[in-house]
């Protein structure tokens, strides 16, 4: 699952007067954005986020980027630039900083304020740079412009990112929505005035470039609540992202439109709305919140709850609640639940048994594909059509999304005029430089995999998920025999104990003897050599639960010497 | 993952005047379709496929109806009636006729020719009656009349299935295509004829209740592959479910039109398309037909390839093909995929995977989400009220989806004005009896999972597959201890070994003298006993795996005697 690139060589040695970009995430795949800009030899990290594993990378939490191609040069690091709060950007600040803690963190305020609550819990304290849209810095050769951008949180930031090499925009993640809840456009004018300045490589979010048109504005949602809080006879229950400020703050406000009280359920999203309101983000009318204890108090028709679980997280809130499993909240026949939010690939089925077992319960499910209850926080070709005429672009890098959105994003530049040989197609670990007014893949350095998995960062290999899957599909058999380690005889054993595949031990019964047979001859003279006594194990066992079974169980033969 | 219903009583003894109707697989999920008919003793069966697992029924190669209800009355069974021939209709006849050979199967001549192929593999000589629309036959005090319907596989049937009680209406799988590739309209003249005579109870296919509209035609897709292969530079790839006639039929007839040979891709894909072909259901123009091995001496805008694997299945061609590992098929720059299927719920990342290693080995993919390559086989919201309105039903019984899809056609009854007193909404194993005219959920049977994992069926308990769970999760230790069964003393070990988290058994160095400590203490004495030793094993390597680790992997204490 790693992108090596064979085909590509080692990128040469930096020319002093050329740019260098190396994703080291977010670039193939949805998540774990990251983004080193090298010049003259220091170094600027944008982004820093984590990729959530799929069902064929088990047992894994988290997905870091590879920090192997910068971990013998991060005193070279001028600082990290966060573009924005979601988890995909900021994920995996903690885990760099731990390999160097005076690294210069440095992102808007409500970013700043998200990676905080991260890195307290790492016990980390960094050096912080508050920031907004408007504003310059200089870190060592790097001059940073920050523009405002609208996505699906607040207080997104895109850079211009100026160099002796040329200039460089780097969306992040944004939309363009005309009518957004909090005002603050994406500003075109700054994408606008760069380009008329002349933008040497524009790098843009190509989440969305397979959707044709235009996003819907945020603000459509309200109306559609708005019919969906009118017709509720009972309680509404509404599933959202916990980052999702303005989606919250529509709820609140059609909430209020009908006389509801809200009470927010869910860790992150108790925790996240904190935040939000604190820092005035998110503003709740007065008398509004109530604490989910007392929902039991209010008539049904007056409370809204506010959850965690769109995605069928099986832990949320909304997962316990389909399953009747939640301490605190029943579905009632008449309640109502809004799914407010997308459907992440890889989700459905666990969404479906979600909304299957709330329909069970008697609730009405409102849900992307029967209403307009979701808007996406990425822009769609259309508007990017729009950035790519703007911006006027010397050379284009499409970033954030999986190959085909990559592509996708590369199509719609070469539809606007930007000639297709100055389009960067790059996955993670392929090397861009700008050198000259011209971009161009020069290389490729090694860029894996590295999985968080419990306290263990980077130490489960491709080798460990293997045996997970391999385990997880067959189960396994363990065979063990005992040694005497004097006269090399078996003198113990064999003892076979088997895992998910066999309910009962006793179909052992038929081959223990054939085992004890083969084993008896391999350990004949009394020179049975451990590793002779464990292929015999491993081809006697083999064959039979292949044949008798047909099944490919991991097998593990145990010689102990006694 | 079973449907016991605790709340629902044991069902009375049957009314003799009542039909009973126990769904045994198909309600509350789509797949493994079969429901039981019941009137004076005697029993009918509708249908008997399989449902193909979800990721959390992990090494399950698929999913039985649970016979347990009526396998003491295997004697009682007139027939099994087959409505078509897919796979979640026939895929579990085999299973059930292992369990009594001589009931007879009943179907059209393509789902029957469809039935053999699978008998021949499981090597059963089964009775078979061939029946086609317009027919009626009785088996039992059960008189069946065959209706022709349209589905995604030609010569489907609905079923007017008669009984003192009443008159039963069960549509199968069906949609209403009023251009049909075939002219083998939906009988809609039937449904009226039936509904004008009176229809009792009336049981129609629910899984796509929740879209509303008409299905496209099937006819409509021709169009757009024509604009796919006139625009195609080089060859073209063509991925579809391997029992979807019609649909190979539109390639074909399209292909030739571009003067393209076709050659078949995949093993199902070559065995259905044959048969079809024998049968007189698909139409090859003489010449059209290439093998596989000649397709390199055609020029690559004279190819198109008819592929399995439109659902990303990791063994099937197509998936091959995009990561480079089909023996015989390579993409090249200008190449275009087409898949023309559906995208079946939580196969989504499978198919992107699929779609992301097309797009980088330089293929154009075209598929449902960027042009219309693809209708339903399954009747729409607006199709589901047609027949509501022609047939009138006393009586409605959802059948085939979800929860979710069920509730969502049984609001449809309602609106077309079916009381909802009138709609028995039912899961697997919940009985419903329609005696004077009224249909009525009375009671639950017990209806579990069947799992067909390797050579066992049945054998595979929740049990099992919840230590997958753990195991593909986690991984597991074990640990090996060798007593002297003379002195009780621990002898040998403990020897660790670990598979699926740790990269390498040195991590336990730290552990083990604790363990030794741990297990001498316990055999002080000489008196150990076999479960107090695999306790403390147990206890020790569990907190500190927990504790040092982060992980709870499955752990295996061995206590050999020697």
């Amino acid at each position: 699952m790693s992108h090596p690139h064979p085909e590509l060589p080692s990128p040469p040695p930096l020319d002093p007067a050329a740019l260098r970009v190396v994703p080291l995430g977010g670039l193939g795949e949805v998540g774990r954005n990251m983004t080193v800009f090298e010049y003259a030899g220091r170094l600027l990290i944008v982004d820093c986020g984590v990729l959530f594993p799929e069902d064929n990378q088990p047992g894994v939490d988290l997905i870091l980027p590879d920090f192997e191609y910068i971990r013998d040069r991060l005193d070279d690091v001028e600082a990290i630039v966060l573009t924005h709060g979601h988890e995909d950007h900021i994920g995996a600040v903690p885990f760099l900083l731990r390999e160097k803690r005076d690294i210069p963190v440095v992102g808007s305020r409500l970013t700043l304020a998200l990676v905080e609550a991260k890195l307290k819990e790492h016990r980390i304290d960094a050096y912080q740079l508050q920031v907004k849209e408007g504003q310059t810095e200089r870190f060592g050769p790097f001059e940073v412009e920050f523009l405002a951008v609208n996505h699906s949180i607040p207080d997104a930031l895109a850079l211009a990112i100026r160099t002796p090499a040329g200039l460089v925009l780097h969306t992040g993640d944004f939309k363009m929505d005309q009518l957004p809840l909090d005002g603050r456009l994406t500003d075109l004018n700054g994408f606008a005035r760069l380009g008329d300045t002349g933008v040497d490589l524009f790098m843009t979010d190509s989440t969305n470039a397979e959707v044709p048109g235009y996003t819907p504005h945020e603000r459509d949602i309200a109306d559609v609540l708005d019919g969906v809080f009118a017709r509720a006879p009972q309680r509404v229950v509404v599933a959202s992202f916990a980052s999702h400020v303005h989606r919250v703050q529509q709820v609140l406000d059609v909430a209020v439109a009908h006389g509801r009280k809200v009470a927010f359920v869910g860790r992150s999203m108790v925790r996240n709305m904190g935040i939000a309101r604190d820092l005035g983000y998110l503003t709740v009318p007065g008398g509004t919140l109530v604490d989910l204890k007392s929902i039991d108090d209010l008539p049904p028709n007056k409370v809204v709850l506010m959850s965690t679980g769109s995605q069928g997280e099986p832990m949320a809130a909304l997962s316990r609640i389909a399953n009747r499993d939640h301490p605190a909240i029943h579905i009632e026949p008449g309640d109502v639940v809004v799914l407010a939010s997308s459907l992440i690939p890889g989700n459905e089925n666990a969404v479906s048994r979600v909304i299957n077992g709330l329909t069970r319960e008697g609730a009405t499910v409102v849900h992307k594909g029967n209403a307009k209850v979701h808007t996406s926080g990425h822009a769609a070709a259309g508007e990017l059509l729009f950035t790519y005429n703007l911006v006027k672009p010397r050379n284009v890098m499409p970033i954030h999304g999986e190959t085909r959105h990559l592509f996708a994003n590369a199509d719609i530049a070469v539809a606007s005029g930007v000639p297709r040989e100055r389009v960067a197609l790059a996955e993670d670990g392929v090397v861009v430089d700008l050198l000259d007014g011209v971009a161009k893949v020069v290389g490729a350095v090694p860029c894996g995999y590295v999985y968080v998995d419990g306290s263990n960062v980077g130490g489960v290999a491709e080798a460990s998920l293997k045996d997970r899957r391999i385990l997880g599909e067959e189960g396994f058999i363990s065979v063990v025999v005992v040694v005497d380690s004097v006269t090399g005889k078996v003198t113990g054993g064999p003892e076979i104990h088997a895992r998910g595949f066999a309910e009962d031990d006793s179909v052992f019964d038929d081959i223990r003897p054939e085992l004890v047979a083969a084993l008896e001859k391999a350990a004949e003279g009394g020179n049975a050599d451990t590793y002779q006594l464990q292929q015999t194990v491993r081809r006697t066992i083999g064959r039979w639960v292949g044949g008798r079974l047909r099944r490919r169980p991991m097998i593990i033969p145990v010689v102990v010497e006694s």
